[in-house]
């Protein structure tokens, strides 16, 4: 797994002089996009959760898309106009921090390359492509062993030539050390080095290997003929063969697991790993840090993860937080209410229930009686109740406990990750989720995000469950990084692409189009004339529970069939006192999908009106 | 996905007389096997569970290839001589149950044309490519909506060309059965119908449609001039495109998550899908029969599954089957013995542990007398200790449970799938094991295969845990076919195709490769001077405890970063009272991998020692 990526994009492209003039030629467009666009967001694809771009000329394109994608870093080479690409690489050479792919900025390419290189054990290791007839080749001469030799744009120079240089290269933070030591010996009398030269003197000693793909897609851009070729030929070849990689598109409009992205997916496909690795741990370590900065301070929380379901979440938390003198009152107020006072049974906790209705608010009033009158110490409650999209006024709830010195488990199965939140703020204790919702990752992994303190706590509370104690699990992963018991491996790398694009997007740009696909639905179930179950004052904008129309010709399968056909999924609701159909607009879905969606509904409800 | 595929094998292959003369075209040898096998492979690795080819000239040689891949079916064409592929087809049309891949004998094709069609939501989907000049094109003719309107060899009988037919088409069996009513009609007429005219005439009411891909990988082979520009060609230009989508090979000498095959670890790419979905719910009623009938008659036991690690099945077990009058006897002779014992204790059971060597067999007389003296109704056991492979003798313990009326309730995670069970035979009642052992999927589902009858006895005991419930899990399934919760959709995917390959592997074959493995490194260690923590005769042969050297020069962190460079993953001991590190030979490996490792450790040992 390359988890970095150096992009070179300081220079001039002095020879497409009219187009770059006042542009770095990655922003030269090719296929609705500019070019190094393109490739950030196949390096981002391939799992790349941090990206360096050196800046020269123009810098304040590549700055402003640093603004548009949040894990972008720019650094300026400010001799940039005096200096090659070497001297850009330097400038930012105390950035890198692990294995990183390196790529200059005008190229475009098929994202296999990236794949490739990830997955080839040499770590230090150059793209190499068969004979473009570009006419501007840096042809490359391997050694024995396959190391890079020589290179240079003259055939003549080379004793053999053994592909041509692409561009891309992955290499070691050792690596580029070593690089900088050579420039730095050789800058005073070259300073105008390229970057290629300097790997060329440094494999001498520590080999950088040729990786050679024949048929690679490729080309770099330098002047206006390349621009023609890449336009009319190479361009349509690179989509054409990431298309076939593309997986079939279902949109799945039920409550999770929610549509996920093909990028998302083949972040499934990592080489074996044994978990206990370092370099395993330090993935899971990433992971529980950024899934706790989405909604706190990682200083004053901690997220503890494991193999499961949400509702395994639930039940860690119901049953490793409240203390044998513990007192636990448990709001009902839908099915995932009702299901964690089911839990608090099981465990024989001292708890009680306090009913409230499935499509209106909590009575604050009545709940701060309640809670006064019972002395309890903990309570639960669903943020965002999934089975009818009822979003409960947590806010308010968690002034009320804080006041009252009651320690708060939070089901946010359903509302994490989609509906910004402050933990500190809302003065929730313990929130679980899971990989599969709003996060929009692969179902398999459950978490708890923890108040460090309180879960401190806990450690003295006698284990009722072993699988799913969350402070021994905590405990462990801090002194080992390791998960006590095996972990979902594979979903843990998907759980990482998930949250590198969340944060790209971020959890605000998430709600923002989130409630965007709701609107289109709601505007348009209210032009078919069908009624929502709860206001939509009270609702999440995630997930609405619609009411099925009184129309004996009506039948939820037919609808789901139709609906399947055309790549949607659609979900009964589970309420026993109202008969709903539910449609989540959670996921890696667009406003566009949902009016679809609405078009087919409406289709659907005027054939069984006629 | 598209879980079965057909292949029509009767044609004589006339055009290549004397290679074909004796043989099947697709015995054809490319790339150092059968074209036909190398296809076989394809389809297996795209998770077709189920491959019926139809048969005629030299049937022997695809009934021979049924016999070494245990998914294929044969159906013999008796009129193949005098007809044509249609009625091939024809006479397996009741074989097929559900959407398939219709391919013929001849081909040999980039596997990616595979994914293609089942990544589009089109049922019925035929593949086509750009030209091919192959001088034996059949063209084909679409309509305005992309469906086939009509096919020729002669291009001058179309209007236009869309393409070349490849030869692998998606099918409902729904359409299957219209091109044979078609057939029907027309068969007296004109008895050599190839399938595609077929397709053609079926296509004009319920669209087939065309699927082309412009580069697309393939030829068929027909006669000399294509089987050279086969070999010489397109050939490589296949294995090059499918090298480039390989995944780094890491050998996993860890004891689990062992080393899954690429097919395993692409399974997990599929569609996005709600797995409340009857179709998903199919796919898991397959998983856990098939679980099952590794190890016993499906119709005596039952597989009960979930999302978790293996200590979640065995917690699982612990918690859900003794009942309160119940006395069980924990034998504790490893790590995961004593783990069992602290589960107990989580769970207050009424318990005792019987301490054992945990490097020797159990005493079988004082287990018996233990038993009886302390009235116990349930007995855990650790079939393989995965921390020191200590293999304990479960038959014998089975038989003096069997003797007693004891409930024995089997920790099997690292034995099952390894080494040959009948549990019924074994007395076992309860046997926990996970995705990612033995079984070669990924980690993140438990199970357990219960006896039906001692299952159903569970159901009136008080739940102790909520999510590890094994009653719940398995009466929800049963009457829904959708687990209780969230499951892992992926890993479940995976270990669909880790089935898959286990099938065609055979449990007996695998435990036969486990083996020769482990004679390699037995053997290697012996040579080396390095001794087993256990006697040979109590090992499994699965995972090998090593003492470590006398050596004050050996460092394991050192050993085990050389291993990793050379793309081995090896793993400490878990043991207190003595230092080893394991070796396990489970997963995807190959005797000459250990050997490899061997090498590598014997030079390592040499090393220290000079």
């Amino acid at each position: 797994m390359v988890r970095e990526a150096v992009i070179l994009g300081a220079g001039l492209g002095s020879r497409l002089k009219e187009r770059t003039k006042a542009m770095p030629k990655g922003f030269l467009e090719l296929g609705g996009m500019p070019i190094v666009e393109a490739s950030i967001r196949k390096l981002i694809a391939v799992g790349v959760e941090r990206i360096i771009i050196g800046t020269g000329h123009c810098a304040e394109y590549y700055e402003a898309l640093a603004k548009k994608y949040h894990i972008i870093e720019t650094i300026l080479n400010p001799i940039y106009a005096q200096s090659g690409s070497m001297r850009t690489l330097y400038e930012l050479r105390d950035r890198v921090t692990t294995d990183f792919f390196l790529l200059e900025s005008d190229l475009i390419y098929d994202s296999a390359g990236l794949f490739a290189l990830a997955n080839d054990l040499r770590p230090d290791l150059l793209l190499a492509s068969g004979p473009t007839l570009s006419g501007d080749e840096v042809y490359l001469e391997s050694g024995p062993d396959g190391r890079l030799v020589k290179l240079s744009k003259r055939r003549e120079d080379l004793s053999r030539n053994d592909g041509e240089l692409v561009g891309i290269t992955k290499l070691r933070p050792s690596t580029l050390q070593g690089m900088c030591a050579y420039a730095e010996s050789v800058f005073a009398e070259k300073p105008m080095l390229e970057y290629e030269h300097a790997m060329a003197a440094v494999s001498k000693d520590d080999p950088i290997h040729i990786l050679r793909i024949d048929n690679f897609l490729w080309r770099e851009i330098d002047d206006e003929h390349h621009l023609e070729i890449a336009q009319k030929k190479i361009q349509p070849q690179i989509e054409q063969a990431e298309a076939l990689r593309r997986v079939r598109r279902e949109v799945l409009l039920n409550p999770g697991p929610a549509t996920t992205t093909d990028s998302v997916k083949y972040a499934q496909v990592q080489a074996d790993i044994c978990p206990r690795e370092k370099e395993f741990g330090q993935i899971m370590d990433w992971t529980r840090t950024e899934l706790t900065k989405f909604v706190a301070d990682p200083s004053e929380y901690v997220t503890v993860l494991w193999g499961g379901s949400g509702t395994s979440a639930d039940e860690a938390m119901i049953s490793s937080v409240v203390p044998e003198n513990g007192r636990l009152l448990v709001i009902d107020n839908g099915v995932y209410g009702a299901r964690m006072a089911k839990i608090a049974g099981v465990y024989k906790l001292n708890y009680e229930v306090f009913k409230s209705s499935t499509t209106a608010p909590v009575d604050l009033n009545a709940l701060e009686a309640t809670l006064k009158a019972g002395k309890f110490t903990h309570l639960a409650v669903v943020y965002h109740e999934t089975t009818t999209g009822l979003l409960t006024d947590l806010p308010s709830i968690g002034q009320i406990c804080k006041r009252l010195g009651i320690i708060t488990i939070v089901d946010a199965v359903s509302a994490y990750a989609g509906i910004p939140m402050d933990l500190s703020a809302l003065n929730v204790d313990f929130m679980a989720s899971t990989s599969n919702k709003n996060i929009q990752g692969m179902a398999g992994i459950a978490f708890v995000i923890c108040r460090r303190d309180r879960l401190a706590e806990t450690a003295k509370i006698p284990m009722r469950s072993f699988y799913l104690n969350l402070w021994d699990q905590h405990a462990y992963f801090e002194k080992t990084l390791q998960t006590r018991f095996t972990p979902p491996v594979q979903a843990f790398y998907a759980l990482r692409q998930a949250i590198i694009e969340a944060k790209v997007e971020t959890i605000e740009g998430r709600y923002a189009r989130y409630s965007a696909c709701w609107n289109t639905l709601i505007k348009g179930i209210d032009r078919i004339g069908l009624r929502c179950l709860v206001k939509p004052e009270y609702q999440s904008k995630l997930i609405t529970a619609i009411l099925e129309p009184e129309n004996t010709r009506y039948n939820f399968n037919e609808l789901h069939d139709i609906a399947r056909r055309a790549g949607f999924t659609i979900y009964p609701g589970k309420l026993s006192d109202a008969n709903t159909f539910r449609i989540a607009n959670i996921g890696d879905i667009q406003p566009a999908e949902m009016d679809r969606f609405v078009q087919l509904l409406q289709k659907y409800i005027d054939e069984i009106r006629t």
